[in-house]
């Protein structure tokens, strides 16, 4: 088994990708091919070391600048570094693709190269820090406008990667909404609450935008617009949180002591609200393993990523989501709702 | 001028509506009139003394509850403290409603009994903190359905909101939405960009989550469903932050002796994120002047929510609104988009 890793593209260079790849296989005994640019890649490599072979480069002569448009990278680059990690995987040469570069091309090119799980919306699904155990959020930003039956194939999607990842059973399912109430929010989410509560899963109702972070459902279930606005107003305010309290503790003489007695209790809650810590969002509903990573990933961000994509491949989350599907009516997974 | 205090159905009891009721009066010679049952309104004003006669009593029997649906409200409490207040307004005995009551209840009455702008879709607006200055989100839960053109009628609301607050002119609109590009959006939203961009209003573009806070523009734009979670996720979120950092800083002395040393800051920060200190939040295009505060208001919340309904009557808000539309062209404030 192997992780194929996109070493280009990233907000700051390749090298740090290559050194979070490289410190995921020496800890965690994992195969991993870097792919990239020979001028690139290679030094770095060379730098690092192969963790004793578990390393090996793959080369691709393109890169998908941040900026360029899905569809024009598809059609224009069939050698760059996405793409050629997705069809290793579709040749059966890797497992899993890690990518840090430009998340939209990365979602295409899944989607074109290995496909999808019939009559299913992939989404993308993320990790969000609680006051308990961290929550799974899908979908945050691959579908834009969803229909009910979508909100719900994105319940079972969550439902299966929480499983992956904890090995629990049964995760507690919340729908993203603006009261507790049924009657609550609007026609898209009320009828996927429908769907939803005659499903076997394990749904526990509506859960408003301040209960995202008390940790009382296990997946939180919205369409890619909201979760991506709500994912990004997260980060942004954790660090205004950060960086207003910084500027009223640097105010004073007395608090700026008391912040140097109190900074390693700062670190703790950093390291707690850090998405490096969760590694990066992996794409459901493909025939595949897919993580996408922020674009301002450092190396522990990609080390926990490809530590991810191992553990997803190791619980062979395309075939337990294939299989979810099965489970439920047809009717509401691919119905007309 | 006069503001409608709606003294019951608030989470903390009438007594911190009045008290908050009688300083805004005390501290702003601002005349109050107090709504609500004599047993519960009378004894506690006279406790507190009417503010040299600036704070008056009118009785009204009934209080809809929290969780009470607000068309069952409207149908058997014609008699309920929001009910009267509205109808004060209406027949010209006062000039603005404030109520922390059940919100739903307060934006149906003030429908029922005010009406709205011709051809507008009432709004709900409120400040939020950024690492600059406030910024106006609107709407943040009157609407769960939106057509594009009420996003577009939802920046002139705020943009009118705006000035008659701020003092100053043409306010910088951000449309919410999930990239920076106009490309980016669910359709609603792609739609609404381009009523914004051919409109005389000074729009800037789409503004992603992670920029809510950083305070480069003044009023953001979003549908009341988006709207809703957005703000509740925001306070829920503050909320989480200090309560993990707290647990953080708890879980070691010197990070307490720290935090004693830093105390002051903390109480600077949680006031600038208090969303007490911006009182309540408007309803925007009803015939009047309509605030609606948070049900867990105390009395600092609810005197400024009054200096607020005060501010607004001074400004003339309906009358600037209803300007406002006439001069934006029809097919955009009211046509089929």
């Amino acid at each position: 088994m192997s992780v194929a890793v996109d070493a280009m593209g990233a907000d700051r260079g390749p090298a740090v990708v290559i050194e979070g790849a490289v410190q995921a296989a020496k800890e965690e005994n994992i195969e991993v091919i870097l792919i990239g640019r020979e001028e690139a890649v290679l030094p770095q490599l060379e730098k690092l070391g192969n963790a004793g072979g578990l390393v090996t480069f793959q080369k691709a002569t393109q890169v998908v600048e941040m900026g360029e448009s899905p569809s024009d990278a598809l059609r224009r680059k069939k050698d760059s570094s996405i793409r050629v990690a997705f069809e290793m995987v579709k040749q059966g040469r890797a497992d899993a693709v890690v990518s840090a570069g430009n998340s939209g091309a990365t979602l295409a090119t899944a989607m074109v190269v290995l496909g999808r799980i019939k009559g299913i919306r992939p989404a993308i699904a993320t990790w969000m820090p609680t006051l308990k155990d961290p929550v799974v959020m899908i979908d945050v930003g691959a579908n834009v406008d969803c229909k009910p039956r979508h909100l719900f194939q994105f319940a079972i999607m969550g439902s299966v990667f929480w499983r992956s990842i904890t090995g629990k059973d049964t995760p507690r399912i919340g729908l993203l909404s603006i009261g507790e109430e049924d009657t609550k929010g609007n026609l898209q989410v009320k009828k996927a609450y429908d769907l939803l509560e005659s499903s076997s899963l394990n749904f526990l109702g509506n859960v408003e935008g301040r209960d995202v972070f008390n940790g009382d459902v296990d997946v939180i279930v919205c369409d890619g617009f909201v979760g991506n606005i709500c994912l990004k107003l997260s980060e942004g305010l954790a660090e205004s949180v950060m960086a207003m309290l910084k500027s009223e503790i640097e105010s004073s003489l007395l608090a700026t002591m008391g912040y140097t007695l109190a900074r390693s209790a700062f670190k703790r809650f950093k390291k707690k609200v850090d998405y490096a810590e969760y590694g990066g969002a992996p794409l459901l509903g493909i025939d595949g393993v897919g993580i996408i990573c922020h674009g301002r990933s450092g190396s522990k961000a990609i080390k926990n990523a490809v530590k991810m994509a191992d553990a997803l491949i190791q619980a062979q989350l395309p075939q337990q989501l294939a299989g979810a599907f099965f489970s439920e009516p047809a009717t509401a997974v691919g119905g007309m709702c």
